[in-house]
């Protein structure tokens, strides 16, 4: 079943676009493990937080593209850049109206 | 740009899957008015809660979707099954690691 997980990311006060840069950086590797969508975006209500909307072939993709030592890196990559405000949910998704 | 629009929508205790068999209805008319993306969802955490997950082409193309006769009429019909608990957000996305 599709996995959808729905991330928000607090960056220090003027490091958001590095994050966004660092998450937008290509990568053949989700997608091999079953990234079916990986949407990052920001807004101007919060101008520290970075929004990512995923969907992944499963749950246990989600959780396999955890393990890649490219995320792990990337993780790593990410933390000087994070404030430690996360937020976000996840759901299965059962249907839409556009199928 | 394109534009996220993700929510969180109550719904009355055991109308949760009403709820669902409604948003899922299939609809031409928003993928018309540039709907590119909407994904409903549950999971066993929340169950008395349906989470969407949408992109539009544009903030604006959201918008017209909410003035769509078909769309009001969904939103009248889904008032019964509410609980009145709405959460959600909504950000230009920037770019992809899959693109």
């Amino acid at each position: 079943m599709t996995y959808a997980n729905i991330g928000t990311l607090g960056a220090r006060p003027g490091r958001r676009d590095e994050l966004v840069a660092l998450l937008t950086r290509p990568s053949v590797e989700l997608r091999e493990v079953g990234c079916l969508l990986y949407e990052v975006g920001v807004n101007d209500d919060e101008p520290d937080t970075v929004f990512v909307a995923e969907l992944w072939e499963s749950e246990e993709s989600h959780r396999a593209s955890l393990r890649l030592a490219s995320v792990q890196a990337a993780i790593d990559e990410a933390r000087p850049l994070l404030s430690g405000v996360m937020g976000g949910t996840a759901f299965s998704v059962v249907g839409s109206p556009l199928r």
